[in-house]
């Protein structure tokens, strides 16, 4: 659709670069000051999920969004850590059974790397269609467990005990054994907390409204719920010493800018962590795109999906330079972004910048910050992500879709996620295959003084003893063709006095070469039998494909425009007799 | 189709068996003689093929066709070892590097028990339909790349010579690496078998027709050219001592019938083989339910998919009670047994009984048949499997196709037959996915005059500015939802006077979950850009399936029965400019 030249298609900011005014910075900038509001606490709270240091959520964010201003189509999008990929990321890395902190640590860099790898290679192949294998019903069954297993995960951080699982089952049992541990000081901060966060988010914008505030900064203020618990949390902690009382804090954080340096990496761990990269860069695109195609849509931009995927993996490959773990465009940041009034994607520069001074002067105060505020801030977030209207929807409109949604939430709860989104995908795609294989075909006879054909079982129509009628409704491709020959030769099998078959070919917009096999197998063996097989109203193109072929030399019968005349010539050529159990 | 009650289907030989007479007794033993004729060298061949000890093959040969006999639902299939499956068994058990003989055996038996539960666990679940997964030109180029892996690896017994390797670049390796130690006398003796075998095939007939002998008998004798050979070639080995002279013979064969015993295996070993066993089952399956679908419908007979894969399964289940290895229903074997006459499966009864008989009072003179013997008729029987003309078939009738059967045949060659046909299968799905995945959507104005739509690409008609019309070719599912979102999308985006956009869906037969989300977002985000969604034509059953669903609620706009309606009330509603570029 875009007129653009490839190279500007290729670098965005080369189109919106030389367009940029006071006016849109301006916007820009709002913009970016509410997103780093939020993103600033999201960034810890991730890194935390994902079993890294606190700066590396950081880090990643200030590389994500930068690199994707560069490399991004879309105007509003905000590449940084999220949850779901920050939970996939500690599970795959968990699996590896690294001893060292130091590993940890190479891993994740290695596989946001590595996913970054992936994304840029499905850009320049073009093979964002894979995409589409992700149905939304799996989607949403896998977004609401993975949900689930992120909350219980949190758990262990209220309780203040040590706990582990990668499933929900794991990680129930690890909780129930040490639950007696319970450290109340941090179970009593961190309901707090999550309170804190609820009513600042409800009831903050309209209080400063009515307190004479300007909506914009009512606005503001009312996403800065977790910045500000944050805040709260660490002055509470440092004043009533309650790390002396057992609630757990960040700690050290490495205070200035990340170094970048090419990671180093062995082929052994990439070997190991390509499949859960693949997943990773899968899940993140499809995620990400679905927001920024929405987002696009409501001011009639649009996005490039194959330049999507290069900006996504290039800012990817950045956080992995800068010492990240795995990044995509998040759902609720990117909304507020739009919303904030962001035009360009300036706006993410802008975040990085403020999230850039927040890394070089603010990390020693994140010393007192409590584990447990970071908890109750993905508590919160990933909440709302749990919705099981998905599993009566699919029921009532669809029992193939309900199971693939079914299985997606089960095997993601119990066993965890990677095999949870695998078996989802793997089931709609056989569910769907399956459906296809049994296509509709239908046995028509001709409506009495017309030339119309229809299905025997549904209308009173004239047929014959000597010739058979067969419409199918769908093309014919592999999955369907041996149904197709199964089913001719199962009504051969009961017509002794058969001459001809009649294939009515009017809804069949394709066949590919297995198809073309299984109608030349019916050819010849009906031949054997002494049946005569005849086409019908064949499509144009379906006509010319079969003209490169030496199908037609097979065919016993004849090829006719339209299946009237076919029934009307065959007549003459013999008497019919028509088919006693018939009544018109 | 078939009314038999269902005891009968499960056991075909109630409906045959009280029927049975002196007529059809005589038919059958006439094909069964003939059967025997080829079937005893064939299964010496394949076991030796299979890895397995000479006299396994005559064992599952006697139990696959007595309990085929019993179970299977065609009249003239011919179950027992088949060169395809003997090749998939040795890959199977070279891959667990086993130490022993006794251990290969057990793994073998365990293949055959394993696949016999899959496919028997397949006819009870209905499962048959996995076999649609395996395209007509995929399984070509299998077959092809199995058969010159299979002959590679007969050429050590030509050369006499140790050599291994389970695709065809190993065994070339290690063929030219041992080249240099050939036996002359043995390669000699190996091709004077093959001229033998292919002399007597093509000329015997002929000559013997001509000596005055009666066309059945010269039929019978022209297909003896194997067990001809083996004669022969035992004569000449054991009469001038050609053991002495280096030529590798069959050795010490057991006599007598093998002992039935349930199998002993364990569960580690039938998970190791569980993967094999799927791929052996399916493939075995299709080949055997191909050729006996087109043997019955030339009877105007018919055979049940969910019996065949039971009677099949039995007839593998046997073969491990008896101690041998995967089995199927041959090709060449069944049409020699429909050819010669047979008429129900007695006719597999009789043969199992000679092979039988042959098993107890001659395994000894089996002591001297030579090994190149056995490679001469594997050689010569899948030679004629040999077919390249699948490729130049798929490269001019559809490149897709194409793709997938190169890859078959390039990766059974080279990596292997496991590989080769899982990519084969994953190639063929993933393309026709693809191809679904963009279906044909069309934008489409009115022929002037009339009350037809065609695509604006094609036909002169007459659009608006504040009007799309778009035509959907396609049902509506997961991997084509995403493609439809992103068209609308970006045609939204270059077309700023936009108020209403009419999906027209008369070719929409089917709408799952996905699609329907799909449509909901396309009407949410159009609706945020002040564009009304509306539907036209949509199908009976679509519409029954809707208004299950809150689906209209979310529709911005209406839902029309006729396009021509839509655009006549829209145009009504409010004045609609031509667009400018178009020209009528």
């Amino acid at each position: 659709m875009s007129k653009k030249p490839s190279i500007v298609r290729f670098l965005p900011i080369l189109y919106w670069g030389p367009r940029y005014n006071k006016d849109t910075f301006a916007e820009d900038s709002t913009a970016a000051i509410v997103v780093a509001i939020i993103l600033i606490p999201q960034s810890l709270a991730y890194a935390l999920l994902a079993g890294m240091p606190a700066e590396t959520g950081l880090y990643a964010s200030i590389f994500g969004l930068t690199i994707y201003a560069l490399f991004g189509s879309s105007n509003t999008l905000s590449v940084a850590p999220v949850a779901i990929l920050s939970l996939m990321t500690a599970v795959a890395i968990d699996k590896l059974s690294l001893g060292s902190e130091t590993e940890y640590i190479a891993a994740a860099v290695t596989l946001a790397f590595t996913s970054g790898v992936v994304l840029v290679l499905f850009g320049f192949l073009r093979l964002g269609f894979i995409a589409n294998f992700l149905s939304h019903p799996v989607i949403s069954a896998f977004i609401t467990a993975s949900a689930i297993i992120i909350g219980l995960s949190q758990v262990r951080h209220f309780l203040g005990v040590e706990a582990g699982g990668t499933n929900a089952i794991e990680l129930s049992t690890s909780l129930l054994s040490s639950v007696s541990n319970t450290n109340f000081v941090t179970l009593i901060l961190g309901i707090s907390t999550i309170l804190l966060i609820i009513l600042s988010k409800r009831g903050l914008r309209k209080v400063l409204i009515s307190l004479g505030f300007k909506p914009r900064i009512a606005i503001v203020f009312s996403k800065s719920g977790p910045l500000l618990a944050a805040f709260v949390t660490s002055f509470l902690v440092y004043f009533l010493s309650l790390d002396q009382q057992g609630v757990q804090i960040l700690g050290y954080v490495q205070a200035g800018l990340p170094t970048i340096h090419v990671p180093e990496f062995s082929s052994e761990l990439v070997e190991s962590l390509l499949g859960s990269a693949l997943l990773i860069s899968i899940i993140g695109f499809v995620e990400s795109v679905s927001v920024a195609q929405s987002l696009a849509a409501r001011r009639r931009e649009s996005i490039e999906l194959d330049q999507e995927l290069i900006g996504l993996g290039a800012a990817n490959l950045g956080a992995s330079f800068g010492g990240g773990f795995p990044i995509t465009g998040g759902f609720s940041r990117s909304v507020v972004n739009f919303e904030a009034g962001a035009v360009t994607p300036a706006s993410g520069l802008i975040t990085a910048l403020l999230i850039m001074v927040v890394t070089v002067f603010f990390a020693p105060i994140l010393y007192w910050l409590p584990k447990v505020c970071l908890a109750a801030i993905i508590v919160v977030a990933v909440y709302s992500l749990i919705d099981f209207s998905v599993l009566k929807r699919s029921w009532i409109y669809s029992k193939a879709d309900f199971i693939a949604v079914f299985l997606t939430l089960i095997l993601t709860l119990t066993v965890g996620v990677e095999v949870g989104i695998a078996t989802g995908v793997g089931s709609s795609i056989l569910i769907h295959l399956y459906k296809t294989s049994q296509p509709h075909v239908a046995v028509v006879g001709r409506v009495k003084e017309t030339e119309h054909f229809r299905n025997i079982n549904r209308h009173k129509v004239e047929i014959f003893e000597e010739l058979l009628s067969i419409r199918i409704d769908e093309s014919l491709y592999f999955a369907n063709s041996r149904y197709l020959e199964e089913f001719i030769f199962n009504l051969v099998a009961t017509r002794p006095k058969l001459k001809h078959v009649i294939l009515m070919c009017t809804a069949v917009n394709k066949i590919d070469l297995s198809a073309l096999e299984s109608l030349e197998k019916i050819a010849e063996t009906l031949h054997r039998a002494n049946i005569k097989l005849h086409l019908s109203e064949v499509k144009g193109p379906i006509m010319d494909k079969l003209a490169t072929t030496d199908f037609f030399k097979h065919l016993s019968g004849n090829n006719y425009l339209s299946h009237n005349q076919a029934v009307e010539d065959l007549r003459e050529s013999e008497p019919l007799s028509s088919d006693p159990k018939v009544r018109l």
